[in-house]
């Protein structure tokens, strides 16, 4: 249905009454052009924790289909009390959890995946009622049992819904005016940025960028549902995230991201032998430790220089698996440097301009900015830099591919 | 199955972990017996009240439905809780939400009845675990939204779960060791009863001894529910309510109760003609307002005195309710009295013992109590008395009928 808008509110959001009472304001503007709406809330801001805190103290390793239907009463708590509070104005409204809807997810407790959600029984519910209150970051499993979506699932439940009821759009609402070239802490003249593809909007997520939850990105690409991030306290349009299209490839740079939380681990003189890489990064992934960049030199004299980035709490770990892998894979030296970080352009346009790379390069040369690392994909270039000359590159490259560019 | 305890514990028996560790060590007494359990648990202590007083900020008149759903997060918090923690004590345990078993009820929220509960879902979640932990107070009805079954509705849950399971014995935990012959505050005499009637437990109930909620004593009379009222913080028996035998009935009087929130109203000199009492009670009915005990005199000269009682709260909304009717009824005074109580004698041995009556008037006349009203029914002897007089009259009473008495 087209007349259908999808409203998520983050839990500063709804933090008190007088933050609902404006996320009521802004349920009444599409309510006002004839539209429905789809509220989707998540808990009250610090509910979510309280609740972990407890789980926490009852059990030194809380049960995860226990965790999830404790943590699901936050959500629960806002959507109960946004009803009465809408029904109280007057407006046709009434709250939904995951299973009365229902929101089908797979059995993963704590992250689980949605598989399916009954939009006609949602569009039936819409004949009574022009307001539906959706509880956010929860579904139900095939057993019954209370699931949730995991930190920020409630994005993924607003996009979910809107995918479902092919609704027009799906505005997610957070306590920024939207998405940014870049970091507007450490960049003055970081600017909203109107309209971005989903994949840029991935990389951006990715790199730091937490305006919108990646799944959410994810789903919302997969069943090409419009996303509007906006705030929830102005009027102002803030940025449209949708399909790719041609007037954005004449935009060679969209943003630029940066990442501190990166720590990098050289292998020096490793035999350069089949298997020697799947040795090395299967028992990092087997502890969950998120590799980011990967750089393999070309080999000399049968041994190679391995060189890879992991999240800073996870040096240590990755240090001393790597220290037991010494007699199997039979490395020179081992090195490792917490004081690195990553910056990154991305563009969809990148992919028809050649060049960006170059450009890069000259402009962190110019500020003698040494590049530790490189890797690239079809619409990002990442560098890898001494730490303390972050905010410098950050300011650098946006000016760079950003200073004098118009957004949109 | 008969190898199933039911066990329900209130609001401070769960108020912590310390409390709920001590619910577990009661849980394991019926498990090392080789039987399996259902645990029901209220909200925490505190937490129902912190709830509508978030409802309460929230709207002026909360819409109903959602109120029983906020409110029902403070069951669930508990019963995620409890599981997580036996768990992690090594017990095969789960949690039960109103839906998930489903505890079916009426669309009444706020006052839900019990309509259905699936008895062979439980038993089937039996096979699987040896402890399950249902959320009391709430259900489900058939529009899939969630119901509350008013306060001390969890009681009701125990025993209507123990009734779906035809299981051997339903426990119900509270801060005190069972219930008394009366008020212990009142009378350093007052002894625990070791076993009591379902119509006599009725008759305490209703009187103030406020240990079991009397819906659930209707519950258990209706589906013969061995009810074990105990204490939450001993391992000592408490009062067992089960169905009368020929034992109970050597036993004149079971216990002493008193009501001290009582009012009384008269109309002197009404019009003895038919429909008149409908004309006084009907308009009290329609406000809800509970009317206790009612006297009518015989009339003399075509006029009569109607006294009744009504909770001291209700008395001057009554009031004004009469003096409208005056037109209507023509009596010729209204008079009240707000400093009254109402002291009373229970026992199913009453039936078979005459004498009862005028054994207690004679023991309220030696020590100068005067009678206002008098009120009786088959189990129970029903006096009207000065506010001034009740603990006296409770202490003499408890003398006469159960000062030489042993329990049991």
């Amino acid at each position: 249905m087209k007349n259908i808008v999808v409203q998520k509110f983050g839990g500063t959001s709804v933090r008190n009454l007088e933050c609902m009472k404006q996320v009521l304001n802004n349920v009444r503007r599409p309510l006002a052009e004839g539209s429905k709406v789809i509220v989707v809330l998540s808990a009250m801001a610090g509910e979510t924790n309280r609740l972990l805190a407890l789980a926490k103290e009852w059990s030194a390793t809380p049960d995860a289909a226990e965790l999830d239907s404790l943590v699901s009463t936050g959500e629960q708590i806002s959507v109960a009390l946004f009803a009465m509070m809408a029904k109280d104005q007057g407006l046709r409204a009434r709250s939904l959890l995951g299973f009365q809807i229902p929101i089908v997810s797979n059995a993963s407790y704590g992250k689980a995946r949605i598989e399916s959600i009954d939009g006609a029984r949602i569009t039936e519910m819409l004949k009574d009622n022009d307001v539906l209150v959706v509880a956010g970051f929860q579904g139900v499993n095939e057993h019954a049992r209370i699931t949730t979506l995991g930190r920020g699932g409630s994005d993924t439940s607003a996009v979910a819904v809107a995918a479902a009821l092919d609704a027009r759009m799906c505005e997610i609402y957070t306590d920024v005016p939207g998405v940014f070239t870049t970091d507007p802490n450490m960049c003055a003249d970081a600017k909203k940025i109107d309209r971005i593809s989903y994949d840029e909007m991935l990389e951006m997520a990715s790199m730091g960028a937490k305006v919108l939850q990646i799944r959410s990105v994810e789903f919302a690409k997969k069943y090409n549902v419009t996303v509007h991030v906006r705030s929830t306290f102005s009027d102002e349009p803030g940025t449209i995230v949708t399909q790719e299209d041609a007037n954005m490839e004449a935009v060679q740079v969209a943003g630029v991201a940066y990442d501190k939380d990166q720590a990098q681990i050289t292998l020096v003189g490793v035999l350069d032998e089949p298997g020697v890489c799947a040795s090395v990064f299967t028992p990092i992934a087997e502890r969950k430790i998120l590799v980011d960049m990967i750089v393999q030199n070309p080999s000399r004299e049968g041994r190679t220089d391995i060189t890879f980035t992991v999240p800073r709490a996870d040096l240590d770990q990755t240090l001393k698996l790597m220290e037991g892998l010494m007699p199997e894979i039979g490395y020179k030296a081992l090195l490792s440097d917490k004081s690195v970080s990553k910056v990154s352009v991305i563009g969809v346009g990148m992919r028809n301009h050649s060049g960006v790379a170059a450009q890069a390069f000259r402009a962190l040369r110019d500020e003698n900015i040494n590049i530790l690392m490189i890797s690239t994909s079809e619409i990002k270039l990442s560098c890898l830099i001494e730490d303390k000359y972050t905010e410098l590159a950050v300011r650098t490259l946006h000016q760079t591919f950003l200073g004098q560019y118009q957004v949109g």
